[in-house]
Order: structure tokens, then C-alpha cells, then sequence
């Protein structure tokens, strides 16, 4: 009988930071498409909205007016899902009915005051300013007493849940390590454990010998698409160096991060020629006061589109029964991302 | 200082089938809401269409022709993610890269040779054909020496990826068990050897007394908002007797059963007036040739609507890289849907 070959034949593959798996059938990549297609939002957006609430000097819900940012702007979410003003407390009724109360505080980042721009848009030196922020926001929302876990992320396009084309992201921040962190955690403290290094300094090592799915490499930062990825294009960037957290980034190794965080997203859309929808996010170590060196910093990349700017990946029934499914091989996406020209589409008008 | 109310405060809810939580912002539900509207697709449909690749008659892709079925068909997926034919074997490279061979089957089943009506639509006794289809599907391909677990789900509206609105569900059963009826698996086994009954049977009982979240109840079959639900109006159909997979069911059981399905759609569509879209699927015990006393048979619904035909819960950022989150909580989603007129709203006209 023939030889097992994951470029050809189904296959599961194993995701050893969550201890999940994924769906891959790699011969069903023919299938055609009858089904939903999105809108491809490609209006030109003026550099400044007077409709936008994110825009510097523009009112915001309840009245506040955003100051004449220049840079990078933080503000505290206006209906954020976390407060810190919650009373302490817990419901249970038997071992199967179980609730607790969660204290947070949520921000909204807007990462420049230009309307128009998105990340890979954007200079890197003020993509490093977003970083900046994002250090600083972890370290002082890290110190509140009731925050053990500081998750921040982005949401880009319409079809990501995102209400407003300004760039901008998010920071939660919370008592708890939700549910994801805390997978990733169990995982690398128990790599650790055992082999005195992390997970993913071990996992890159291999990778950056393989070559088969590096997208982007520079002094301090890489930028890959997973083993075990599950949505078509999804991507992870992380660093080098095994550290624990974005607040011991040194001004060059932010500056490192923000040359990989553009060159991905200028892949990703030149990819399909649009603006690439995505949720990103950073994963790293609890601010719980705890020492974590199993913690390796990386930030995940999760876009839905599957074959074309209107054409998405439905994460929909078999998937949310039983495991993600996906039909090209993360092999061949870093291939396609790979063999993309550098320069961002739109400036080749 | 004020006492935790879990109807007013920030909380997260512990759900014991997976061992996960959800976080639930009740203080939120004012949110206003700029984001991304999805077409409301109430068009007419004909009983019968003759592009449609799954009435009876049509021609299928690769020229097969569907029979000229009167009740329910069962045919194999045209394009399968799962197939037999493929080589065992595995991948590993270090404890970080695995890979496995995966061997499966999928199948199609046509709810009904009409092209217009959708489950809620139906008749109790020929939604009772489909849960017959169920039953015999599960055994027959549970029979099979490759198939350890058959996943039966149904992906509803085109916003849940469904790519024809024939009234349809599908089956892909395989060698391994996926990872969530896993993890529920775990659960319900860590239980049943401490308490003897199982997880399910015991949290009915309790929801049974309290009443708060119940739908639905017959002789046989519940309908209910789990405590611990994540999509807004996610609700669970069980058993009462702790039946460990469909092929178990009576005649009056399997009766009871559509009754259930019935019911709780009729509600979903009448929320908002609108074919109300879902993935639904039934986790029950795998097909290893075991005995599974810990499983208890039910059946999730995920509906991704929130607040109108055209808004829908987006699981992005946040849901994706910490935990799910809702605003409603699942008592107030249970209230909204009970409330509702029992006839379905298309028979008011
Ligand atoms: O097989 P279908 O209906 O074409 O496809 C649909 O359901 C599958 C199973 O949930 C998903 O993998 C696909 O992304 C979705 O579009
Ligand atoms: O806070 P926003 O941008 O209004 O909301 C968006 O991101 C949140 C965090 O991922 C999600 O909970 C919402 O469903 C989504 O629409």
C-alpha cells in the first residue's frame, strides 16, 4: 500500500501548545463554492473622519472628546465587558452550577490618528510606537492588584466583529487566565519541566532549520505559520530570545517585532489584493506575581479568508462539535504568503 | 459592600462537560451597535428547484442523479474531508510535529425532498424520519472498523457556511475521537466513577426543580439553556434517561426527541421573524466497540444571532484568544425564548 503523505492524504496534526488537534484534508482543496460571499470593502477612507469617534478631537459615547493625538491614543473602553467596580463573590449550587465574580478594565488603543492607514500601512517606527504602548499598558494594567492576566489583540475588518475602520486593538484585562492562556500555560510549564527550555524556543529552533514554514526572519523576531495552524492563513509571530512577557523587550527587539508585524500583514494583503481581515493577539505570561520562564511571548494571527477577498473559512458545524477542520496544508499557505513581492499592493498604482 | 448578583455583575460561568469558562458582562446589553449587518435572506423559496444539486431528481457534481426521494436521502458527500482510502501511518519529528493519518467517511442527508421548508417547517413525524436516519446512520457507521466516532450536525443559514438552503444536515464519522466530544468525555468519565449517574442526568435534575433555564420538556427530551452557554441563544436538547448515544432510543423516544427539535426552532425563528440560523450537532459515545455508561446524548445548538435578524455575536479577538463572552446571560436568553408564541410566525400571514 502506498506510504502516508500529509501533502496528499487526511490527517490530524497535533497542537502541543493547547494539546489540541486540527482536521487536515489536503485532496479537497477542488471543492467549489456556492455559498456566502462577503462584500469587499475597498472604499478609499479619508485621513480624517468627522464621524469617527476614534479620530483625534472627535466626541466619543457619553460626551468625552478624543484629545488631538498625534501618535498612538489610549482611552479607557467606553462599554468595556470588564469593570474593576464589582463585588467579590461566587455562585454554586452542587459541583455543576458554578459562577464567579470577574473584576477587569478594558482599553481601546488607536493606533494612529490617520482614519486611513491599517498596520501594514503604517511606518514601522510607528508600528513600534503601537508596541510601545502595548509594553507599557501591560506592565501598568499588570500591577493592578485585581489584574492577573492582560490580553490584548485586534480585530481588523468588518468581518472580524469590528465596528470602526480606524485602526485601532483592545486590551481586557482581568482576576482570571482565561481559558486559552491557561491551556497554553499547562502545556509550557510542563515542556519546561522537563527539558529546561521553552517550548517554543525548542519549536523555532526546528522550524528556522526546516525553513518549510518561515515567512519572516530578522534579528530578534519570526514570523511562521504554525505546524498545527487551523485557520488557512493563520500566522504566529514570536521571539527569539524565550521572554516571558513584552515588558522585558528592548528597544531593538521592539523595534524587531514591529518589522515582522508589517511584513506579515503586508503578505496578508497582498495576498488577495485587500485589506486582510484577521483577530490577532498576544499570548504571554499572567502578571499574577508569579515567576513564569515557561512563558515564551508570541502573538497569534487568525484571518477567515480561505480563497479569495470574499470567500471565507466557516469555522461552523463538524468544527465547533468536534475539531477545526482545514483543507490546504499550512505548507502550501506559507509557500503562497512567501512568494508574495514585499511592497504593499497599493503602493504599486 | 454590595453582594455578587450574577443577573448585574461581570462573572465567569464554569461549564463541567468541557472544563472551560465563559465570561458573561450583563452590565453590557446597551451596547450600541455600528458594526457589520448581515443580509436578512427571507426570499421565498419553490417546493422544488431545478438548479439545486440536492432536490430529487437534479444532477449531482460528477453527473450522479439524486433518486426521486419522497422522506428523507442519505448519500456520500461529493467532497468529503474524511475518506476511507487513505494510508495509516503517522508524522513526528520530535514531541513537537505530530501528525496521524486520518481514514473517515461523510455522507449528506436531505432532511426532506422539499426545497422550501427548513426543520421548524417540518412535520413532528418527518423530523422523526431524520432522527430515524440518525439512528440507523450511527450504527451502520459505527459498524465500520475505521470508525471510532460519527459526527452528525447540521449547518443552517448561510451565515453558518451552509451553501445551499435545501434542508440538510451532514455526518463525518472517523478514526479518532475529536477533541471536544474528548474533553466532554474526560468530564462525564471523571464524574460517572464518582457519583455512579451521570453529569447529565444529575444536572437535569436540578434544572428540572429550578425551572429557570428549561424550554421544552415532554416524557422523553428537554430543551434547555445550558447555565454555562456562550452563543447568545445557545440552548442543549437531552435525554432524560441517560441514554448513552442515539441508536439506544424507542420509537416513542426518538418521537419525543423531534418533538423537542421542533419546538425549540419554532421559538429561534420567531425571535426575530427570520429563518434563525445555527450549527446544531449530537455528541454521544464513540463507536470504539467500549462501553460508555458516562455519556448522556444531546445535542448543542450554536445560533450566532444577538439582537436582530441582521446583528449577530461575534467570537473574535477576545472569544478567540482568552475566552467566549456574552452579554445576556443564559437566564434572560431562556425567559425571551419561553416567552414566545408557540405557532410559527410564517402561519400567522
Ligand atoms: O461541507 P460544506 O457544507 O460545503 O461546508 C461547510 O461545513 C463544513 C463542516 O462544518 C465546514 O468545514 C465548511 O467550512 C463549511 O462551509
Ligand atoms: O468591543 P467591540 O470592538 O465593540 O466588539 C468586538 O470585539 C469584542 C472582543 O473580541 C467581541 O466581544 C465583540 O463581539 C466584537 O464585536
Amino acid at each position: 500500500m502506498e506510504k502516508f503523505d500529509f501533502t496528499e492524504h487526511s490527517h490530524r496534526r497535533y497542537n502541543p501548545l493547547t494539546g489540541e488537534w486540527i482536521l487536515v484534508s489536503p485532496h479537497r482543496t477542488k471543492r467549489p463554492w456556492q455559498g456566502k460571499v462577503e462584500k469587499d470593502n475597498q472604499e478609499k477612507r479619508p485621513e480624517y473622519d468627522p464621524k469617527c469617534y476614534l479620530c483625534p478631537g472627535n466626541e466619543r459615547a457619553g460626551g468625552v472628546s478624543n484629545p488631538n493625538y498625534e501618535s498612538t491614543y489610549v482611552f479607557k473602553n467606553d462599554f468595556s465587558a470588564l469593570i474593576p467596580d464589582v463585588p467579590g463573590g461566587e455562585f454554586s449550587d452542587g459541583e455543576l452550577f458554578y459562577a464567579k465574580s470577574e473584576q477587569g478594565l478594558c482599553k481601546v488603543i488607536c493606533f494612529s490618528p490617520r482614519h486611513d492607514l491599517t498596520i501594514p500601512e503604517m511606518k514601522t517606527e510607528n508600528i513600534k510606537n503601537v508596541i510601545d504602548v502595548w509594553q507599557n499598558e501591560y506592565k501598568e494594567l499588570g500591577r493592578l492588584d485585581f489584574v492577573n492576566y492582560v490580553q490584548i489583540f485586534e480585530n481588523k475588518g468588518d468581518i472580524m466583529g469590528c465596528s470602526n475602520p480606524h485602526p485601532h486593538g483592545q486590551i481586557w484585562s482581568q482576576n482570571a487566565v482565561p481559558t486559552e492562556p491557561a491551556k497554553e500555560q499547562e502545556k509550557q510549564k510542563a515542556y519546561f519541566d522537563k527539558h529546561g527550555r521553552t517550548l517554543l524556543s525548542d519549536y523555532l529552533t526546528r522550524e528556522l532549520e526546516l525553513k518549510e514554514r518561515i515567512l519572516v526572519e530578522n534579528d530578534h523576531f519570526v514570523a511562521l505559520i504554525p505546524f498545527w495552524a487551523t485557520w488557512p492563513f493563520e500566522a504566529m509571530i514570536l521571539s527569539k530570545r524565550a521572554a516571558s512577557d513584552i515588558s522585558q523587550l528592548t528597544e531593538d527587539e521592539k523595534m524587531a517585532f514591529a518589522d515582522c508585524y508589517k511584513k506579515l500583514t503586508v503578505m496578508y494583503d497582498n495576498l488577495f489584493e485587500t485589506s486582510f481581515p484577521y483577530s490577532a493577539g498576544l499570548h504571554q505570561a499572567p502578571t499574577d506575581g508569579q515567576e513564569h520562564p515557561e512563558w515564551h511571548l508570541h502573538m497569534h494571527f487568525y484571518p477567515p479568508l480561505l480563497r479569495s477577498a470574499t470567500v471565507k473559512k466557516f469555522m461552523v458545524g463538524y468544527e465547533m462539535m468536534a475539531n477545526p477542520q482545514r483543507d490546504i496544508t499550512a505548507e502550501q499557505s506559507a509557500d503562497r504568503l512567501r512568494n508574495l513581492p514585499d511592497t504593499h499592493y497599493k503602493l504599486n498604482d
